[in-house]
């Protein structure tokens, strides 16, 4: 196991300069777009749904019910039941899938003209929108780079697993979807190499600024790369801002000026950190959470066919086999169970001026599988058909579906994780309110600044995988 | 649920000045211990081992096995199979406590002639060596506070409960034991307040200085005091320490100088705090866990009679029943199950000057119990019939039980958590070695400064309770 090396000269790794570069060197936006494209005909792939009886190693166990794969590794789909006090009585009774081992999800950077670039991968996932999407250079489990299912070693790992003399600048665990996954966790890191990287035509070197560019786009950069980009602050520190001719002004005039100065405010905000981690605290220590994992065949309320599991409401999500034929990946064609949420989430931070910088509202949200069972999610988390405090709307959510209620300064739509999900997709949004707003949070709300959004993202499974996901699309571009 | 209040003048909340008062408002050393014999003496108490069958409440359920309580409150004796690659392939097949709800550990601070003192409580636990011990000024499980057991209201509870206008110096959840504890945290809290205090004779103001000093003596400083007091930094950053007329040399002399430079040091150290997280992820990343809790009736290799349950080798630890009469707790007698360990366990930091700065030598330690499965632990922590890698002798167990490998700058046996564990004392000890002693660590240990430690406990669950209680006895008096 080879040590992390120091980060040299750790004010200014680079990452705004990069942020700005709204071209890499070697394409402009539309280039890059147009590599996508390419790789998108590229790819033959084909995923057609199929019944549970037709996945090959699948099997439904007779025992639990759980859906299982006969070799004991990828994942199982199992129970769970879980209740809780916070923020309301809830109760959850679900399938949930449970893959306990940890995978990596890594992107390489080098400088290139002194600006960090990013090594991101035209990869075909079969739950994904448009199939091919940007994702990070490196993404496999446990089971892919031990080659359990046989098939290639993936490209790049090695710069992850023997790091050598490359830089590390970003490598935490953090939670995934919640909802879905039991205590799942994947590793986020970012390692900087100075040697030659052979190029593989999926694969093309990109600015954060052209990242952040794509991110404006429906269904293109995947959840994977967008979670490891969320943990890239916009700004490292004060001397990188001067660095780069944007120096903070906290009533900057531009959005993206204010994110600039709220990311380098870690005390200047409305709180500390302290205080904020007080708050997290008090509600951790004082909601009451029950949560067991169970048979699946003890959920209540599911029932399944031969083509899937689902509510007997048909709402909320279901269950159902792929078959995948693809030249791409690592072997040829495969089965698998994947996770369909029935409709479209949303996931949106309100921002506002507080004292002229620029705050994030975020809301500690109980979810039966992430790691600390309360993390904390954007101000609207929204799926339709999840078990929810039926005697009150969430917070905002008419608010942020409505224009008006604020200036929009984000909206997208993209995919969840498309190796698990089948065209899953999301909503995100970011809404300023204006400074005058004065309606109060609840009490499970916070305003926070980004600077210390990002402490608590360094130390890991503190922002849930749906807040990174939304902060990684924040552009100072703009 | 009232909001943390911000902490004014972060930078000097005056720790270093309390630790440095070897006397306080209400007493010096001698009288602060007169105080506590004084109080042992009137506190009648009184502990007897019983058979199973005269616990009341309690019984061994008869499919599981496990040992309940008939209200479902308090806790469970339940087993847990784990197994792990890391650091060698071990495997734990064991009884465990399961208490799933979260304790408050608080103490309340109030600043007299300028100095912040400290309320503890002389408060009596049946598996207390001495039984009546020094405790924070509230330590209490939900199912006190809720008062499950019909018992009193803990007294100044609600100076946590309802913090009002009072100011929250340190607030986070920790993990206990890991090897007892089945992913068991408490929430550690200091709150300041500016009212007034009546004071019960139970109770007693302390300094850091006073605390620190008691805790040079065996059993007179609980578990749980221990612990949160470890969340207090020395020094909270160079203002403070100029204003103490404590200036921080890196190349100090005495080792309470010393003790004051590290715990300034965040990025002067042999290595960035980035280095030191990225260190720990690739460990949890790769390390291979699998930990199941099970019923009490699947462990192998355990055997019950009437009157305990042990392991057959009756090695590691024991489970039996005690009988409590006392006066002085929330009701008068109880009965319960209690854990106690077969010999001392030894827990020892070793440090070194690197570049004249001080350095603790921390491993990543698996133990089926903590929350994030890998913490932090001390250098050495040895506990005879821990299941350990058998091949190889725990590094640096014979050198810090050795005098002469280098100097010892704390020795002293403390007790464990006296509401679960019957007598169960540990070693804490602090060694220095030479800045020239240059034996090389194995991978799972790195050297970290004192401020890096601080901060990985700032953010909860990266430090485990046997690394916490030996950083609490450090002592700037020295």
């Amino acid at each position: 196991m080879s040590g992390a090396q120091p980060i040299e000269n750790a004010d200014r790794p680079g990452f705004l300069a990069s942020a700005l570069s709204a071209e890499g060197r070697f394409s402009d936006g539309a280039s890059a777009r147009r590599w996508l494209d390419e790789r998108r005909r590229a790819q033959r792939c084909h995923v057609e749904r199929i019944p549970f009886s037709d996945l090959r190693g699948w099997r439904f166990e007779p025992d639990s019910g759980d859906l299982t794969h006969e070799s004991g590794h990828f994942f199982r789909v199992q129970g769970v039941h879980a209740r809780c006090d916070f923020p309301a009585p809830l109760r959850f009774e679900q399938p949930i899938v449970n893959q306990p081992e940890i995978g990596v999800l890594g992107i390489l950077a080098k400088r290139f003209d002194g600006v960090l670039h990013f090594l991101l991968q035209a990869k075909m996932e079969p739950g994904n929108i448009d199939l091919v999407q940007l994702s990070p250079t490196v993404q496999a489990t446990r089971s892919n780079y031990t080659r359990v299912h046989g098939g290639k070693r993936p490209r790049y790992l090695d710069f992850f697993l023997q790091r050598g003399v490359n830089r590390v600048l970003v490598d935490q665990l953090q939670s995934e979807q919640g909802l879905f996954f039991l205590r799942k966790r994947n590793r986020n890191i970012i390692v900087e190499t100075r040697e030659d990287v052979p190029l593989h035509e999926d694969f093309h070197w990109l600015t954060l600024g052209q990242i952040k560019t794509l991110m404006q786009e429906p269904h293109t950069v995947n959840m994977d790369t967008r979670t490891v980009i969320a943990a890239v602050p916009l700004v490292a520190g004060g001397g990188e801002a001067l660095a780069a001719g944007s120096p903070a002004h906290p009533a900057a005039g531009s959005f993206g000026e204010a994110l600039i100065a709220s990311t380098l405010a870690q005390d200047e905000g409305c709180q500390p950190i302290e205080a904020v981690l007080s708050w997290l605290t008090e509600i951790r220590a004082c909601a009451e959470i029950d949560c067991q994992p169970c048979a699946l065949n003890s959920v209540p309320g599911w029932e399944r066919d031969a083509h899937e599991l689902r509510r007997r409401d048909g709402r909320y999500f279901r269950v159902f086999g792929v078959e995948v034929e693809s030249d791409a990946r690592e072997v040829p064609g495969w089965t698998q169970p994947m996770v369909q949420p029935v409709e479209t989430g949303i996931a949106a931070f309100v921002t506002k001026r507080i004292g002229g910088l620029l705050h994030f509202l975020v809301q500690a949200r109980m979810e039966p599988g992430v790691w600390n069972l309360i993390e904390l999610a954007p101000t609207v988390q929204w799926l339709p058909g999840v078990p929810t405090d039926e005697d009150q709307a969430p917070y905002l959510l008419e608010a942020v579906r409505t224009d008006g209620a604020g200036v929009v300064r984000h909206r997208s739509t993209q995919c969840e994780e498309g190796g698990r999900f089948y065209r899953y997709s999301t909503e995100n949004l970011v809404v300023e309110l204006d400074p005058a707003d004065d309606r109060p949070a609840p009490a499970n709300y916070t305003w926070v600044t980004l600077g210390q959004l990002n402490t608590l993202i360094r130390y890991g499974n503190h922002l849930n995988i749906e807040a990174r996901s939304v902060l990684a699309c924040l552009d100072v571009q703009g």
